[in-house]
């Protein structure tokens, strides 16, 4: 049987352009109720029965039995072993990321995680101190899409940070473990890690049990249950995005080889049936050449039959009247992968207004980005860049507001404070700041 | 009837002290099922009717009966009108307040929030953009939390990011508009304001309606209906923490007039029967006089019967052997507001890890932090200041990672990426990495 990929074409000269495109685009990330329910048990029952739950439910549902919840630790000789255990090229290539990684989000802390403060005129001392969160909770997935470049991309930057306990959980489904995901692990110092996973793990992780120490955030992509976990134990502790469905969207001008545009398009498509790849251009031709290198190019790949299902149920290709109307589609759909392949990309980077991550010029594929460049790559999915931001360095630190107000500044802000204090009719804040006037 | 004020006098020697402080501390931000399901069916009933069901509900709710969700619009004459009624002296203030609080955020827009790049030796340019948010909704209490200054806290920062509309939302129960509030959203530059609350504004500003238009984040404090519906909004929205009760905990030396200690503790205790106001210090006799000044000041108070319960339900005189132990016990809380009520509180700032907000010395009350000393007052409360941060121009801001990889950098990264690529099963990744190598 012939694999197909074949992406909508679209053409926004067309009358109904825009009621095609919306129906590519939607994705819903409503919640299953089922789930909801199932998952709000799951929380309770960890939060009241601890490590018996969570053994429980780890021989139920990955199959993997244990007496006490210690034996699904996997200790720091276990994740070295791993690490010694693989291929000498995965290991020079895992630490070759994970210190560009570390570079990059080095970087980003020196540029925006710093403690600052400055002093008024009135002697006042204002700013922020900037602090780690002492403990946080990964989330890798385990089974299919393990990935261990993941793993790196959420422990470095808590590492950076300068989180004190980075405390890993994958579930290992019928004790399967990937040698590649613990590597990573023992490349990134993560400081303990757990062979758990589903709704229980992060409710081991928000709550604590008698073993498992609670954290203060929890990150990391997972399933449904996952998603509705993190939802659920949010306030309690912090979480990053609900991540959604991957997507590329990849902004042309019809100077880059098609073969490779059609090549990146591949690269979001075999993550998963419902990830997206559109191509905006403004040449039709060009389009013509990369659907025919979609073409050439499918039956070579192990992963054709995913590729062709998320290319023809949400791929498209998408005829613009100039880069211009491309700019202005793109931050609409607001991708987490947005390729700038023009020769010429700093001429259309000043027009993009919303993306996870912003690839400039034909070589930058956004694997290169994906693996290795040093920027995050978890990033806002399904429109989030319009509000979120990637995972970075940040999001394992918090900040404390620094207010020094000495008794010259107080005798300035006393009078206003009290004034706004009594108009809110708490007199009691008026009062406090009376008393400090001389 | 004699109004007591009775805070819990607990001493870090006792025997007992963590089981009577965890006690103390307790607080649960477990939401009702009853409100979980009406916020849902809320939520889905505007999504799919839109304006109708936005008329309806604040008819219903709020006992305001509109023909159009026009009507329920204030116009910016309608603020500027509240403005000018309102007396001079709180004209002054608000504006002064505005003033303060737009520097503060400006320099922190300037110490984290530009944007940053380098070039690493390959040539490689990496980065992040940080461009403003185009569109967020304001939520703002009605009835007895109407709080102006609230206004001016979330709106001046989303100003400072860049935010494009700003829009607000504040129920009128019956009808009844607080002046000071509209003016305070005159004074901000709020772009729109509607009179509208509970569930149904939140649907209506998360989801858009005929005449609202859809934000993508919202933020803002609100009751138990408010609060549950941002927690399902988020993800289709940003949304900023979920505030629990106020919290205020003095860290004394015993060299601040204990008056003020005591009113410190009166302003936060004025809030709600819920605030908390803790003391620590080290001396027994400083806090036997803290608390005849509490008995001695709370007479004076025209909202002495609530802060006398909120003292005696949630508030603690602590002894404590030491300042040190003071600030370890002062982490263990994290609480939102922090003061340092000593003659050397630098001595103590750098032992302190967790907190919304740190005020040092005896004259930075905390309300002139609330109003006017310029750092936000929306802080993170109920410990989770552990991992997350006061409100800021950080939160009205998103960031987009900037990658452009030369011809040369492909050469470097492209065998990185493919070796993780092929490790985890993703061959198009690996591809479209070794594709551009020459």
């Amino acid at each position: 049987m012939k694999i197909v990929a074949s992406p909508a074409y679209l053409s926004t000269a067309s009358a109904d352009f825009f009621q095609n495109f919306q129906a590519r685009l939607h994705w819903s990330a409503d919640t299953d109720v089922a789930i909801e329910a199932r998952v709000a048990e799951i929380l309770q029952d960890v939060q009241s029965r601890g490590d018996a739950a969570v053994l429980e439910y780890t021989a139920r549902f990955d199959g993997l039995t244990a007496a006490t919840v210690q034996e699904l630790e996997l200790s720091q000789a276990e994740l070295r072993a791993a690490f010694d255990a693989i291929p000498s090229a995965q290991r020079s290539a895992l630490e070759a990321a994970a210190h560009r990684v570390r570079l990059y989000h080095e970087a980003q802390k020196r540029a925006c995680g710093e403690s600052w403060s400055y002093r008024d005129a009135d002697g006042t001392l204002l700013g922020q101190k900037v602090t780690p969160i002492d403990r946080v909770g990964i989330y890798v997935p385990g089974g299919k899409a393990a990935y261990p470049s993941s793993v790196l991309m959420n422990a470095i930057p808590a590492h950076v940070a300068g989180v004190g306990e980075i405390i890993m959980v994958v579930p290992t489904p019928r004790g399967e473990r990937n040698l590649l995901v613990l590597a990573a692990a023992y490349v990134a110092g993560v400081t303990r890690a757990y062979t758990m996973g589903g709704a229980q793990a992060i409710a081991a992780l928000a709550y604590g049990t008698a073993t498992i120490p609670a954290v203060h955030k929890i990150t990391g992509p997972g399933n449904a249950y996952v998603a509705a976990a993190k939802r659920r134990v949010f306030g309690t502790v912090g979480i990053d995005m609900i991540a959604g469905p991957s997507e590329i969207l990849v902004l042309a001008d019809g100077t880059t080889p098609p073969d490779w545009v059609a090549m990146d398009m591949f690269s979001q498509a075999e993550h998963d049936e419902l990830a997206q790849s559109i191509l905006l251009c403004p040449d039709p031709a060009y389009i013509t050449e990369v659907q025919a290198a979609i073409d050439r190019l499918l039956p070579e790949m192990p992963r054709a039959e995913i590729i062709a299902k998320s290319l023809s149920g949400r791929g498209a290709l998408i005829l613009t009247r100039s880069m211009e109307e491309a700019c202005d589609l793109s931050n609409s759909i607001a991708p987490e992968h947005l390729e700038v392949s023009s020769q010429d990309p700093h001429r259309w980077e000043h027009l993009l207004k919303h993306a996870g991550a912003i690839f400039l010029g034909a070589y930058t594929s956004e694997s290169l980005g994906d693996y290795c460049a040093g920027p995050n790559h978890v990033l806002p999915t399904s429109g989030t860049a319009r509000f979120s931001s990637p995972l970075g360095v940040y999001d394992f630190q918090k900040r404390s507001s620094l207010i020094e107000v000495t008794a010259a500044g107080a005798q300035v802000l006393g009078p206003i404070a009290a004034e706004l204090a009594y108009g809110e009719g708490l007199q009691a804040h008026a009062r406090a700041a009376q008393m400090r006037l001389v």
